[in-house]
């Protein structure tokens, strides 16, 4: 019987992942992170690969031998306990013009996951869906129980297929699924997002921040800390199912594009000029507006520390040290 | 300007393409039908492929240039103008064991149909999707707008997961999208399903019939013969929206397996013992009872002329002539 019972983060150089590594470390577990670097950077986690109890893995997971091989040396060793799979494209707009790569970071890795979860008898799976499978509802509340899902972008859709995948692993062979819809999530390190490409714009032209759209597609933003906890909090609860689906976000309505551009342009160049484009889309599947209901959330006693607003707010403060 | 417009059946010599073939063959349209044979055979539809107006190419959809090179063939002749989606793999517990066989059939022909639908600028798409994508519900009235979907099978994931693809398209090209989702249907030429598994069984053991499950799954069934007009009645009603989910099934709350059973044995070799298994489920993935909600496909006008125990009689004739 192996003793030594590990967490392996897929995509755990990203965004999410560094954040969610730190966690898991200061849980005391131990943790294979795997990854690409199709977003992230090893020195995303440079303070947390010197700990004893953090390894990495370069693997693409979408890729079945690669996928498998980085599997088989952590199950030698270790028991796997969990996998959190945050393996992704998160840029939508490339997914439109190219559906392959979000057929490969998103759906595949998912397919290939699932395929070695099953061969290792790992029992527990942690997804960060999203909020995009839900498609345009217009002002509709976005609760779970809501139907039908129309993505309108190739990585909602994704999402969704990789959704509807796992589902059909729970009736098979895992033992606990639980489905993270995410909403905009902001933070540090950024590796894609409004903020960062405020902050990359004002960098080409500093006196000018051209916006997609017109401003008014209004969000709500969670800050990054915000949703580990929230995760965290579903993962410690005693589920009521084998697989749970549930929205992940602050409770307000959240902010207007306009209103973040507006604060970038102030902490970076206050006499910037904010030049908006048309139409209440920033791109094609952009979904301009919606209602997402956290009540589900909630009744886990769980709740956010900052509202969208201060989550943008620090996450300006954050990427502003970061591109220092 | 090509003046010669056609349709085209991915999946056209299976159970249900040979079907619509011959009802577009009466609407005297040009039709092009596509099949790999994973399913179906060529003499499905030999008396069809006669009329000059059929043509047939043999390729795998789920691969790329196979893909290409049919549409391309089709494209440099004809307008397309509405593509049939029926392509898939339709052998549930085949799935479960093997995963690949749902993406590369069900999934993977989606991915690459898609594809050339936006190269060769296809408008309209029609898909076979299928109440396998609700996963078990219990009692609870399958309607359109229920949620979470969370299906049980492979096959209900792939069939979600291209659901959800044709939804982004249709929000960055596709004209029209109308996603069917299809009951149980029966009929000829039956290439699977419970009473062509019976009549395999009884021709194996004459005196046995070994049922999967302890008989009680109950179901509705459609006769092939009612679904191909509730497709047409929706096809020629105007669009309320682009993109549109129609759950199509009878009224009726279907029969049980050992109804079924007890049908066939009576009309094959009503001295044959009926060996019933354990559980309600038939196979892993299989979906115990379903109510099926059909009130938004009679808001266009539409009514089965058989009901799931007539289907089923119908069928088992039909059957009883295919195979004599």
């Amino acid at each position: 019987m192996k003793s030594k019972q590990v967490s392996i983060i897929a995509g755990g150089v990203g965004f999410i992942g560094t954040n969610l590594l730190q966690k898991l470390v200061q849980e005391n577990r131990s943790v294979v992170v795997i990854d690409n670097f199709s977003r992230g950077k090893l020195s995303h986690i440079s303070a947390l690969i010197k700990n004893k109890r953090v390894d990495f893995i370069h693997a693409d997971l979408a890729d079945r031998e690669q996928c498998k091989s980085a599997f088989k040396k952590v199950n030698e060793l270790s028991k796997i306990q969990e996998v959190w799979h945050l393996a992704a494209n998160s840029d939508i707009p490339a997914g439109i013009e190219k559906p392959d790569v979000d057929l490969k970071d998103t759906f595949l890795t998912t397919l290939e996951i699932l395929r070695v979860m099953k061969e290792y008898n790992i029992p527990d799976l942690y997804f960060a869906s999203s909020s995009a499978v839900y498609g345009d509802f217009g002002n509709t509340l976005l609760h779970e129980n809501i139907g039908p899902l129309l993505p309108i972008s190739n990585y909602g859709a994704m999402k969704l297929a990789s959704e509807a995948l796992i589902s059909a692993a729970i009736e098979s062979y895992l033992e606990r699924a639980v489905l993270f819809r995410f909403p905009n999530v902001v933070g540090v390190p950024a590796t894609h997002g409004v903020i960062l490409d405020f902050f990359n714009k004002l960098r080409k032209t500093p006196d000018e921040l051209q916006v997609l759209g017109n401003g008014t597609q209004q969000k709500a933003y969670l800050h990054v800390s915000d949703l580990i906890s929230a995760m965290l909090t579903i993962r410690a609860a005693k589920p009521s199912s084998k697989v749970d689906i549930v929205n992940i976000g602050p409770i307000d309505e959240g902010v207007t594009v306009k209103w973040i551009a507006e604060q970038v342009v102030a902490r970076i160049n206050p006499r910037a000029r904010i030049v908006f484009g048309e139409g209440n889309k920033g791109w094609v599947g952009d979904v301009p507006k919606f209602s997402y209901s956290t009540a589900k959330l909630q009744k886990y006693g769980w709740c956010p520390s900052l509202n969208s607003a201060a989550a943008i707010l620090k996450a300006i403060d954050e990427i502003t040290t970061q591109f220092a």
